[in-house]
């Protein structure tokens, strides 16, 4: 077994989100040696609590899980994290769309009646499309070159009539992918839709991808998984060059270098791109390494002494055709105190206010909050933002997307891999792709690739 | 002046490529200290020359220069390398289309007259497009919302009728981009030929882009610099790390530390992004590391015991819409002798291509050339190739390309500084981009704007 001391293991695990530390579990479970190499100096890697006081925390980074995503909550449930559903299935939530702020029950904002029915088609439409797409291996879908030709702009401006219809899809696609819908190819978009279970479920809250949240946070549970492999996750050791051979891996970082038989790279590509590789990666491997870019995301959360939106009958919830937040919801812990309001700014709204001063965004932010929520909401008691696009070792947020072209030409190696090097990371699932659950079914893959090619 | 042993200078310059040399030698100029960092154990970056004996070379990289591209001549002239015209001006050229040969004479090969005009007014469209475009700020252009939100692809398909002038207008994309029509935004392609003098101009030979050749290669040029820096240049000094504060830089690579006032990091953006940074850069600027990949080309050539095909009144040229070379040129050296044919496999082939092995490759290139100059094409004396993708401190080749989305996104980052950091190389350039000229005008750019922030 591995100890703090050890400089060879069977396996080495580059990254400690949720796909390197499930990949380590899962060997460790089997009787391997493993040493995880985290570049920060914490687990979690895009899952990350900030705490609030009183021993509380609040998710700065993922945190949302949904039905479906049985991975993850395998996974939490075997370190002991339970999960509830996120606040106000049954409160009002805000729309403030054309300037006027309203509000709504159910899942979709009240719209007129053409406009609905032109989003709601469409989104059949586009999950009708994603069908045909095989999630293992996009690029040998029947019109993958076709689509995969054409930004997800381009079909919007080649198929939908209505400046409204349009509205919405982008709004959909920065609050899924985090991108404008020029960054991201038709075929991409689908196949990532497809994989997370659907538009409808992706964009959900009951029955979809926000209904649950994890007690204590989503990151206990990795910090719970990591507690399990002990001294095997050494923390602060970017790693800096692999180099393998016929008998090995070598694996260098900043003040270390440790051996194993296999690494595996549980990061996001165009990070494993910058790792030194010797010999030097194939070209395909390279190729999407310099062309799978991270979505933009800044998460706020803004903490107030009480959730006083649950008083007057509100959810927490707002959905906004006017910037930077578009989206909010109640974040509040468990147990219903301190309040807690959380906003999103996504996309090219977020490579924007990145330049920004932090005080600039605060008020921006907490105008948005201020605008669906009233002025209660302009003096929350602390604010906590997080710009995933400024931290080193992630580089953008929620996941890679793939532009145009990239999927087709390079997808196959995704996954391939390279003599001794796997892959894993949310990017490289199959299923809930760019979410939590897409991480763990990685790195289960990830160790069974490596497991049946140990001596 | 900096010596082998100095480890400051005024200015540190990271690659040298015909950008960081020509930032170099305008500031030595000025009379300031530099040190050029050079990650390979030689000059020239995406420029090399191939010994083919009797003291010959022949390029494998970057070659040909045309009118108008006064930069990279003057440089040239400055040091004493001489330029001459490709061979076959008045020679017949071949090509090889629908499973035909047939030879030609002139700059466009002949073809059924309605192809020809939906050809001719598709590039005369398109360059007037290119004409609204401000090179030095092509995010601005009244279109490049819509442009910049649609591939090439995608506008060929809303655009061209007929699938002839489709697949020239893909050879164009192919030949001057070295990738796929969607892999490349309307935009960006615009911006590029507009920047190079128009599409016409790019891909002629008289009077175009491959009209004239540097004697001894064009490496030479480069060589030629690098002996009047001396030891300021030093070789296999790839650099892993750049930080700054308020007194100036430091620079660390493999067993070497240097610090500058001001760092100018002349290579492309997806090599710059492998750089560690301290302080991290700021989001837009690392966007755009994430979102330029470079072209895929693999060059080769064949060496002959004399330039066959002369004889038979034939220029070297080639044209096919069969790959994988689906172009050549008579590369012979300026004195005629030995005879070479240099042919390219570009963009998506020439990632195919690249997980072939050597052997496979030669057959296919081999075969293209005894397709259209005959048998004797297949047995040359010596077969060189040079898969730029397959370079570690190139990583593709003939330059950046950005993908739909991108150039509205992050271009403004390409030439803002970073506190001490900036930018050259021929991807930062507003003329000639992706050219030599264009590289040698980026590194006058730099040094300028260096040379008015130097104590």
């Amino acid at each position: 077994m591995a100890t703090a001391q050890a400089n060879a293991a069977d396996v080495v695990v580059v990254g400690a989100g949720f796909a390197g530390l499930t990949t380590a579990r899962e060997l460790v479970a089997k009787g391997r040696s493993v040493i995880v190499l985290e570049a920060r100096d914490r687990v979690g890697g895009r899952v990350l609590v900030q705490p609030i006081g009183n021993g509380q925390v609040v998710d700065v980074g993922g945190q949302w899980t949904g039905p479906g995503q049985d991975r993850i909550l395998a996974l939490a449930g075997a370190v002991g994290v339970e999960s509830f559903p996120t606040y106000g299935a049954e409160a009002q939530h805000m729309q403030y769309r054309d300037g006027a702020l309203a509000s709504y029950s159910g899942p979709v904002p009240d719209t007129d009646p053409a406009l609905l029915t032109e989003f709601v088609g469409t989104i059949q439409r586009l999950d009708e499309m994603a069908a045909e797409i095989p999630t293992e291996a996009p690029w040998t879908a029947p019109h993958a070159q076709e689509w995969d030709a054409q930004t997800f702009q381009g079909w919007m401006d080649a198929n939908l009539t209505s400046d409204g219809a349009k509205a919405f899809m982008r709004t959909v696609i920065e609050a899924v992918y985090a991108v404008e819908p020029h960054d991201v190819s038709l075929l991409y978009m689908l196949f990532y839709a497809r994989a997370g279970g659907g538009l409808m479920y992706l964009t959900g809250t009951e029955g979809g991808a926000q209904q649950d949240r994890f007690d204590g946070g989503a990151q206990l549970v990795a910090i719970k998984v990591t507690e399990e492999l002990g001294e095997r996750v050494r923390l602060s050791a970017p790693v800096r060059r692999i180099s393998q051979d016929a008998s090995g891996v070598q694996v260098d970082g900043d003040g270390l270098s440790v051996r194993g038989q296999r690494v595996v790279v549980a990061i996001p590509p165009t990070l494993a791109g910058r790792i030194e590789y010797r010999p030097a990666m194939p070209t395909l491997r390279d190729q999407l390494t310099q062309r799978t870019p991270m979505g933009s995301v800044i998460k706020a959360n803004a903490i107030y002494d009480e959730p006083f939106w649950r008083l007057e009958g509100l959810s927490g919830r707002a959905v906004s055709d006017t910037g930077p937040v578009k989206f909010t919801f109640d974040n509040s812990p468990r147990s219903g105190g301190p309040g807690v309001l959380v906003g999103f700014i996504e996309g090219g709204d977020a490579r924007r206010f990145s330049s920004a001063t932090e005080a600039e965004r605060r008020q921006a932010v907490l105008g948005c909050f201020e605008r669906y929520f009233g002025p209660r909401a302009a003096k929350p008691r602390k604010y906590i933002e997080r710009d995933w696009s400024a931290e080193e070792y992630s580089r953008g947020c929620y996941g890679a997307v793939f532009p145009a072209g990239t999927l087709v030409s390079c997808g196959a190696a995704l996954r391939e891999p390279v003599g001794r090097i796997h892959w894993a990371g949310t990017e490289t699932a199959t299923a809930s792709v760019g979410y939590m659950d897409g991480a763990v079914q990685s790195g289960e893959r990830a160790a069974a690739e490596v497991l049946a090619l140990l001596n």
